[in-house]
């Protein structure tokens, strides 16, 4: 008889400085993902993997990454959160944590998730910011980045964007990408159904070169029509880069 | 005859987590009086020490500490600026230089301080927050503490607040301190002329107490009569404590 197990949905937020990324990897590397399974593995007394709704890259962080695992024991949810908050180290945090229902899963039931990328072009960036924006030159205008922007939503073969095409199903649906000025900061906010590894960093770093005038914004429209990579600028560095929120539809939760 | 010098002033941003405080120590700990004279070192080809507005204590950060330094070379301070921070670590970064008058003195000549204390209510800090704020129980009342607080501006002895008895005068004038309340996060602002070692932290620790209701409010104004340090709560945690401004008279500085 299988033995009966307890899904948990829980919310974490990471400063992605420390990590390489979210996922384990073969060479040990400090990950998300691994330290998250080793305060599992104690609170749960077994290997407990677990599973993301996105794999953030090395350096990115997250304010709303969604996990789930399973637990052998029924427990209080808030009981699991405040216990693998004291054996987490402090660049990691259950923010939340909530009993799911058996079939939940993380990656394949999320509606929508929200990346946000933010730049500073103020002259000297503090220290208490530089661990969360990347530099760009003070003559970098938000309108020429809102046109670029402007181009990109719809559901599209996003392949061009991506670390290396992938050899699936490169189509995605891009809800919307948003530009916003506050003060010397510049913000893009990108809400999608899911994205392509390097495909938010790959299309900031094309916003920037865009917004301090390197490349006119029509730039945008012709790597999206021609496919053509050796038309991208570089990557926007991983600093600048939080999973915001992952969105669900309410009913995968029990109640 | 005397070598002729320039006086630089500086307005210098640090995230406190990584440093033994502001002061040079004899046992060659990481200071941020340290690393900002090695850098100066390099830049200028000579020992140059800065002198600071505020000796901050170990983990406390700040976003505008003031600091004086003199050099051989008239150098634009956009230049010396810029120079600095390629050579300083992240976490400490040069927000403003200017050319100061050769008597400035970035300590004698503050006419105020303004220093933040953060704490956070919420369930769970986020990492991003927690290298800045101190958590504090979900009951404390803004009120209460603001209550409290409400004793303390003046021109009195303060010295049963310093972390110890100093010989010197402990009479300091406190112009102001004030309560917000922004979501989960209370804060306490203290303005005043100057302050005494450990000074903020022994008051934000009384005041964290009062909040929580394990002492009364007038628990503040029996310490200040009475100067009986036996009556006091721990020291709120260092990492809570911001220096955010100092203020000068505007005719130090070379127009």
């Amino acid at each position: 008889m299988a033995e009966s197990r307890f899904r948990y949905r829980a919310v974490l937020a990471y400063v992605g400085t420390g990590f390489r990324g979210w996922q384990i990897q073969p060479n040990a590397a400090r990950t998300v993902q691994s330290v998250v399974e080793e305060a599992l593995a104690v609170f749960a007394g077994e290997s407990v993997r677990p599973l993301a709704a996105g794999r953030t890259d090395a350096g990115v962080h997250a304010d709303g990454q969604v996990v789930h695992f399973d637990l052998r024991l029924s427990r209080e949810p808030r009981e699991v959160r405040d216990a693998l908050n004291t054996l987490l180290p402090w660049d990691v945090r259950v923010m939340q944590a909530e009993r799911a229902s058996p079939d939940f899963h993380a990656r394949r039931d999320a509606l929508w998730k929200d990346y946000l990328y933010r730049w500073s072009r103020a002259d000297v960036i503090a220290p208490r910011d530089s661990l969360f924006v990347a530099p760009l030159s003070a003559n970098a205008e938000a309108a020429r980045m809102a046109a670029a922007a402007a181009l990109l939503p719809g559901r599209r073969d996003f392949g061009v964007f991506a670390v290396r095409r992938s050899r699936g199903d490169s189509v995605r649906t891009l809800h919307s990408v948003s530009i916003e000025e506050r003060g010397p900061e510049l913000r893009a906010l990108f809400r999608g159904d899911s994205f392509l590894r390097g495909m938010v960093r790959s299309i900031c770093g094309l916003l920037a070169d865009i917004g301090r005038g390197r490349v006119p914004p029509d730039r945008m429209r012709r790597i999206i029509e021609s496919g053509n990579r050796s038309l991208l600028a570089q990557k926007a560095p991983a600093q600048g880069l939080t999973l915001v929120k992952v969105e669900y539809p309410r009913v995968t939760l029990v109640p």
